[in-house]
């Protein structure tokens, strides 16, 4: 191999997204079918299905069926292993952020990464509404709109904006820890709390330095994949929410400007369980 | 007076709002200088005042200084009255989310409205980092860049997402009324919870579908009288947190797209206490 042999999928994941992205905008101005997976929190749409083929799609036409590996969010949600090995692997979210797209709210982002040897390579954000496009590559920084993009350099808490979400559970434990954890944060104080609704644009948006850190405990490896390269190509770092190193199937994660920052909000992290995506698959 | 006698207001406003943004966005690429008002949480910055003046300058100059009158964030909070007569009014926040201005978060908007014996004749809100203008005029409709708005025609409240903020004010007995309301809606269940740091912003959202409603204890009037009137002419509804009527002055605001929705909610809302906006000022 090439000193630099990912570089031709990494441009083709950036044109790939894009195309995805204009995909998910028309399907927008047109009617929206929704269906219902397990609940009235988690939408799926049929856009949905179809960009995650069109991805998977273009990426097998380019680079061979069979040698390259695909995480998917849909292929996962119909019994695809979600395991991730040495091989060359694609890690994929067509539509993050499902209910704001339903909704028009002005967040949604087709997610794309990429990891050999299990160690992410590149990864690949389209925020296909406000069309910008962020990507990054391992060494090489990080990027929107072709703009190098930075973390904030804020050091104080009390001078912070930090984002998480609810989640699409509603079991009351999980809830009450979320909210609990939301208040003392507030209340540390910082300046402020915010939620885009996706995981992947809360990760450009620490990436940007927008925010400080973004938190969440439930998110799946194809919701942060790309964004983990992207914050860390922009100087920030991931942690897992006790403070232990990021593990990518882990549904756990921080991700900060600093460590100061990121490990002050990981005190106040009330953890509950989330079952690992690579867990072995159980019967439904 | 002719029938239309405020349409050059109107015009006027929608220039001024976007002067006033070009300004803001243009100092937010330059250093921002943080000055201190009460809190860390409650940040001023020079633009803020600059911006204000602009916009009061320009208004006093067109429409002849002392014939109107101005209620703006920036000269309440130096001490000028904040009482809503008969005569025409401005009612003006410069910089509405200056929390996300400073930390560079994408929505940071200029609110211009304009009340004439009391009642509300138009409102214009400038996104000025997304470069949206919204605009409405009583009996007119409402308008993004020209095109019509509508609130969502969504009844469910299962299918709903609602926006709100937690305030600025870090008194544990209202932060905690508020995360207990929060989470009391998140569970009606809901589609999910949104923050966009700014009021004017939030009432935008109402007013294109994009949310179902936004309520808050503890805005001011000039953070939502503009989206007052877009809220309305966009089809949807202005509340009490209690169920009854809106009123400016009141410091608390239930906007929806219609009254199942709103009502819905207003079940789930711990009401606080918070001084209203034209109370007899004291001395601090």
């Amino acid at each position: 191999m090439a000193d630099d042999p990912w570089q031709r999928a990494y441009d083709f994941a950036v044109q790939v997204a894009r195309k995805a992205g204009a995909e998910i905008r028309k399907a927008g101005e047109s009617e929206i079918r929704v269906m219902t997976k397990s609940s009235t929190v988690d939408l799926v749409t049929k856009t949905d299905e179809r960009v995650e083929k069109i991805i998977i799609g273009s990426l097998k036409e380019e680079f061979g069926e069979g040698t390259h590996c695909f995480i998917g969010e849909e292929s996962v949600a119909k019994g695809e292993p979600c395991i991730l090995t040495d091989k060359p692997t694609w890690i994929i979210d067509p539509v993050d952020g499902t209910t704001n797209f339903v909704h028009g709210f002005p967040f949604v982002a087709v997610s794309i990464a990429f990891a050999v040897n299990k160690e992410l390579e590149f990864g690949v954000i389209y925020s296909c509404l406000e069309d910008k496009m962020y990507k990054a590559r391992k060494g090489k920084g990080a990027f929107c709109d072709e703009e190098p993009i930075q973390v904030s350099d804020v050091k104080d808490i009390n001078k912070s904006i930090i984002i998480s979400e609810h989640g699409t559970d509603r079991t009351k434990e999980k809830v009450t820890k979320i909210f609990s954890t939301m208040q003392k944060i507030l209340c540390i104080p910082v300046h402020g709390l915010r939620g885009s609704g996706t995981a992947a644009t809360n990760m450009c948006l620490v990436a940007t330095g927008a925010v400080e850190a973004f938190f969440e405990i439930g998110i799946h490896c194809w919701d942060i994949a790309a964004g983990a390269v992207i914050v860390k190509e922009a100087g920030g770092i991931l942690l897992d929410v006790d403070g232990g190193p990021f593990d990518l199937m882990s549904r756990r994660m921080v991700s900060a400007n600093n460590d100061v920052i990121a490990n002050r909000i990981i005190k106040e992290i009330e953890i509950f369980p989330a079952v690992r995506d690579d867990a072995p698959i159980q019967k439904k």
